[in-house]
C-alpha cells in the first residue's frame, strides 16, 4: 500500500514538528515536503537533533508550485494572516488544506477581521472552511477540503461546555473559563517575555477580556447550540512545556446529582476516541493529558452555589494542535480516526 | 534597648522557619525559644542549612513551662487541632498567642466543628481570639491576645474582594476564586503526592466545592460586609516553591469603568504598607509578590459579561503566613507595622 | 501468536510502572501478574491514572506460587537486599529472572556485602547471575537464567568508558564520572529531601567518593577489560524528573584526533540498535535521550590538557533501568531485541 | 551623611538590575544614574515590575558627558568589547570605574585578543585595571582606579582551587571544573536556545574545552600562584533561574585527612566576610548560596584515587556578578565591605 504524501509548510515551528513525528509513525501518510521560513535549505534534524537517527530530510523556504508537485495534503503551520495567503493556491490545486492558523476559523469575515485587526484575504476560502473539531462536527469534516483546525484553548473549553449547554441546564449563557497553559502555546519564537528565567517560579494572567479565543469559543458554542452563548476567558501561562488545564464555571438552573452530569457527558461522547469522561470524585490532572491526543474531562456540581466545575485538560500540541489536525486528516481520508496518534 | 523575646512553637515547618528568618532581622523581638515534634534536641540550623553562620541555636520538643519562662510572644506554627491544645496554656500564662492554624479562625465552634470534623478543645479561646487581617481589623488586633492568623487563600481573596462588595457593585453576593498556589503552601510533609517528579511538569485542581479555606472566606466577608457572602474556591497545585496568585470573578450590577474601580480600591487601601494596587492595564505576576509581605491587585473589568476580574498576588509564606503573623505581632505590640517585613 | 506471559514484582515503583508501560506494547510478552507492597489488591491505575482506559488490572501484594502459575518470566523492581529472598523460588521453579536490583551485579559476595553493608541471601544465584549491559556481554545473556540489570549510572558511564580504555588510549587507569540525575532516579519514596521544595530550584552534589555504583562501573569495566580500573563517581541531582547526563573525564597517552575517536566510538558500536554516537562538534543533550531506550554519547579532546571528555545521556528508566531489562528479555527470549522499545 | 552618587551603565540586564536592587538598600551610596540600549528614556520599574513602590527612576541611552556630571562611581554593566569603549572617557573624567565584562581581565593584551577575537581597544586602561577578587588581591582593590570583576565561573572556581594549590599539594598542575550554571549567567537577551521550552526539563553541557573563562581560571591561579596551572572547564546549562555550583577535581600528591585539609581552608579564608567552609561530611547546596553574597566551599578527599572533590556554590548574579562589583566598590571606598550585601 502506497502511503499519501503530505506537505507541512512552517516545519520549524513547536506545531509543525510535532505534525512531523505524528507522520513519522502514521500508516496511511508519509511526509513528502517540509518549508519553513528559513535561510536557504537546511536539515530539519539539525534543528531538532531529538529526530536524528528517524529522519534525514530537507527543509526549505516555501515554494508553492514544489509543495503542490509533491503532496496531496498539506498542513499550514503558519502564523496568523499569513495562512490565508498562502491556501488558495493550494485549494486551487485541488490539494487538501489543513489549516492551524485562526485564518478560517470564523464564519464571518466581519468578526475575523475586528479581532485579528487585519482584512481577510481569502473570503472564498472562508466561505466553505470547516471548522474541526470532529466530536461536533464530524460530518463536515469528512467532506471539507479547507479545516481551519481549532485554537488549543477553545479545544477543551467547548468540548466541556457544549453537553451542559445543550442538555438546557444553564441558567444564565455564560461561561467562565479560567485556562492554564503550558509555554509552547504562545509558539517557538526568540522573546524576552518567554526566556526561562521569565517564565520559570513565575505564572501570570495575560489577555483578560481581549484573548481572541473568546470569540473562537463564544462564536463556534453559540452556532452549535442555536442560541448565544457568552464567554468570560482568562488565559494564564503556566511553568511547564506542555498541556492546557482548564477550570470552567457554569451556573445550572437547578441542582443535579453529579452522577447525572457525568452520564450526560458519557452518553453525548460515549464512543469518542479521544474523549475521557472522569468517574464521579476524579479529576485530569494536567500531566494524564500530555503526550497523548486525548481530552480529559471531570466535574464538580457545587450543591451551595448551583455552580457546575468542568476540569478539561488536553496537550496543547496534540489535541489542541498537531494531533487534532491529523485527526482531521484521518477523517477527510476516511482512514481510521486514530491512525498515528495512538 | 533589650529585645523583647519570643518562641516558636512548631519551628521545622516551612512557615515556622520562615517566621525565624524574619525574627532574625526584626529590629524589637528576638527568638528565645524553638521546639518542634523532634527527637530530642537538635541544631535549627543543622536542618536549615542556609541558617548556618546567622544562627547557632536548640530546637526541641515543646515543654509549655519552659516555653513560658523564655518568652512573651508565642507563635504557634502547629498543624490544624493541635495548635488549640496548646494555646490555652500560654494564654493563662499572660503570654500573646498568633496561631497560625486554623483553630481560631471560625467566630462560631459549630463551623469549625463541622468543617474540621473534630470537636473545638478551646471555646473559651475562640470567644476572644481574633481574625488577623490588619488592612480590616486593625483595630481589633491592636487589643489582641490570641491572633487567629488568617489562611493563605483567604488573605488575598478577601483583601479583593472586599471594597468591591462593600462599595455595593455586586449583581450577586457571590464570587469565584480559582486560586493557584505554590508547593510549600501544602507543608513540609514527606508525602508522595509532594514530591518533585509528582508536581514537576504537572497542574492540578483539588478539594473543588469542598477545601476548608472556602468557609473561612465566606465567613469573614460576610461578617465584614454584615451580609451573606457565597463563595466558590476552587485551589490549584502550581509547579513553583511560593506564591498564590488567585483569579476572581465578581458579576457587578451595572458598567464601571477600569479608572473608577481602581480608584475605589486605592481609596479603600491608600495608606496600608503591604498593599499595591496595580495601575489600569497592568496585572501582577506571582514573581512580584514572592519574597515580600504584599498583596498586589490589579483587576479588569469586561463590559461585554459585565465581570469585574480580579488578580491577587501573595507570597503564601509571607503575606500568607508568617509576614502577617509578624506584622500582626508589631500592630499588638504597638511597634513599627513593618518591623522586619521590608 | 500467543504472548508469552510476565510478572513484575513491585510494580508500584517508578520502574515498576515503566516495565509495564513497556509491556502494554510489546507484540511477544504480555503482563500476566502485578504485585508490590500495598494493603490488600488495589487496581494498578488507580495508583497511575495514565493507565485509565489502556489497562484494568490487579495488583497485590506478592505470593511467589501464584506469580509461579501465572508467568514464565519475572521482573524483580525491588529494593536491594530484598530482591535476593525472592530470586531464588522463581529460579528453583524455572522461570527467567530480570533483577533490576543491586544484589546480583557483584561476581564477588564480599564485594556486595562490603558496599552494601549486608550478608549476601543467595550466593548460588550470584555465581551464575549475567551482568545485562548488552552492548559488552549480549552473548552471554542470550544463556543467562538470572540477569542482573546493570545501575542506571554505571549504564551510560561504562559505555563510554569502555572503548577508549579498550584501545589503550588512557595515560592512567583511571575515569572520572561527574554524573547529574532526573529525581526519579532515587525512586518513588516519600521523603522529605525529594519533596518538590527541596529539589526545585536546587541543585547538589551527593554520596562523593562513596555511591555504591562506584565500584560497580569500576567491577565491571576493570573485569571486561582485564586490568584494572579506578573510578572516582560524583553523582548530582538535577531539577528535572527523568535522565542522567555524565560528563567524563580520561586522561590520554597521547594526542588524538576527535575524528578519530569518534571512529573508534562508532566502529565499536556500529551496529548497536540502542548506542548512538554523536558527529564532531555535536554533544548529546539530557531531553534527547528522555523517552529513549537510547545512550547518547558525545566526546571533545583537549590538546592543551590531553583530556577526553565524554557527554553520556541515557533515560534513567529506560536505559538505566526497565528498557534495558526489556532489552534483556528480549535477547534471553531470541526475540527482535528492540521489540517494545521503538 | 550624603551618599555617594554612583551610575550603572546597561542597567536592563540580569546583571545591571541586580547592582540598582543592591545599591537601593545601600547606607553609603545611591544610583544618579541609570543608562542603557533603550528607544527613548523609559521608566525602570516599567521594565522591572518588582521595583514598582520602591523606585521611580528614568533609564536613557547613555551619553557619557551627563553619566559624569551626575556619578562619581561607574558600574559598566555590557558586552564583551563594549565596555572597552566607555571606560577610557570616565577614567580620563576621574570617575572610579567597574567594568563587569570580560574587557580588563587579562593583563595580556595578547590573551584577551586571541580569546575574544577582537582588538583591544583600550591597552592604557588594561595595564593599570586590577583583577577584583577582594579574596585574593584585597590590597590592590583598595587603590585601583578600575577594577575588572571576575567572571561568574572564576569566582567560585580560583577560590576554590587557591589554597589547594598554594600549599603545594597537588601531584600535578592541572584543575578539572565541571560547573553548573542557571540560566540568568546568560544573560538577558532574546534567543530561542534560551526559551522556557528549551532549558526546561533538559540539561546539556557547552562550550568544552573552549569556554573563554578557562583562560580567565587559568591565568588568575598562575599569576596568584607564580607558577603554571592547567585548567579543564566544563561549563554545564542547568534550569534554574539562579546560582553556580561547581565540581572542581584536584589531584593530590600524597594522602591527606579531611580535617587538615578543612583547616588549610579555614585558616586561608578565616576572617572573610563572604567566604564559608563547610564542616566534615557537609557539602553545600546551589539554593544555600542563591540570594547571598557568598561563596561556598566542601569537601571531600578520595584515598582510593587521591582525588580532592571541592564542591563550590555562588549566586552568578551576586557574588558572580553584581554582588561582587559592590563588594569592590565597597573596599576602593574605604567603606564596610559588606555594606549593602546583607
Amino acid at each position: 500500500m502506497t502511503k499519501t504524501p503530505v506537505a507541512i509548510v512552517g516545519a520549524t515551528g513547536y506545531t509543525g514538528v510535532e505534525i512531523l513525528k505524528i507522520l513519522l509513525r502514521h500508516p496511511r501518510a508519509e511526509v513528502a515536503s517540509l518549508t519553513a521560513k528559513v535561510d536557504g535549505t537546511i536539515k530539519i534534524q539539525d534543528e531538532f537533533p531529538e529526530l536524528k537517527g528517524s529522519l534525514d530530510m530537507d527543509c526549505s523556504p516555501v515554494d508553492t508550485e514544489a509543495v503542490c508537485r509533491k503532496a496531496e495534503i498539506v498542513f499550514l503551520s503558519l502564523p496568523h494572516t499569513v495562512s490565508m495567503r498562502f491556501a488558495p493556491a493550494f485549494l486551487k490545486a485541488g490539494k487538501k488544506v489543513i489549516d492551524l492558523s485562526a485564518d478560517y476559523r470564523f464564519p464571518r469575515k466581519e468578526d475575523y477581521e475586528s479581532w485579528y485587526g487585519s482584512p481577510h484575504a481569502d473570503p472564498e476560502g472562508l466561505s466553505h472552511a470547516v471548522y474541526g473539531l470532529p466530536e461536533l462536527f464530524r460530518e463536515r469534516v469528512k467532506k471539507a477540503k479547507l479545516i481551519a483546525n481549532p485554537g488549543c484553548f477553545p479545544t477543551g473549553a467547548i468540548l466541556s461546555i457544549f453537553p451542559a449547554a445543550q442538555a438546557g441546564l444553564l441558567a444564565s449563557p455564560e461561561a467562565i473559563v479560567d485556562a492554564k497553559s503550558g509555554v509552547t502555546g504562545a509558539g517557538r519564537k526568540a522573546s524576552l517575555a518567554l526566556l526561562f528565567p521569565e517564565v520559570n517560579e513565575n505564572f501570570k494572567a495575560y489577555s483578560l477580556t481581549s484573548h481572541k479565543h473568546t470569540p473562537e469559543i463564544a462564536g463556534v458554542l453559540s452556532a452549535a447550540l442555536g442560541k448565544e452563548m457568552r464567554v468570560e476567558f482568562a488565559p494564564h501561562l503556566l511553568p511547564v512545556n506542555r498541556g492546557i488545564l482548564s477550570t470552567i464555571y457554569l451556573k445550572l438552573a437547578a441542582d443535579a446529582s453529579e452522577e447525572a452530569l457525568l452520564d450526560l457527558y458519557r452518553r453525548r461522547y460515549g464512543n469518542e476516541p479521544f474523549i475521557r469522561i472522569y468517574p464521579k470524585g476524579a479529576l485530569p490532572q494536567l500531566r494524564e493529558a500530555v503526550g497523548t491526543n486525548n481530552c480529559l474531562i471531570g466535574l464538580k456540581f457545587n450543591p451551595r452555589t448551583k455552580n457546575l466545575i468542568l476540569v478539561a485538560a488536553i496537550d496543547n500540541l496534540l489535541k489542541g494542535a498537531a494531533g487534532q489536525a491529523v485527526q482531521n486528516m484521518n477523517i477527510m481520508q476516511g482512514w481510521e480516526e486514530s491512525a498515528g496518534l495512538r
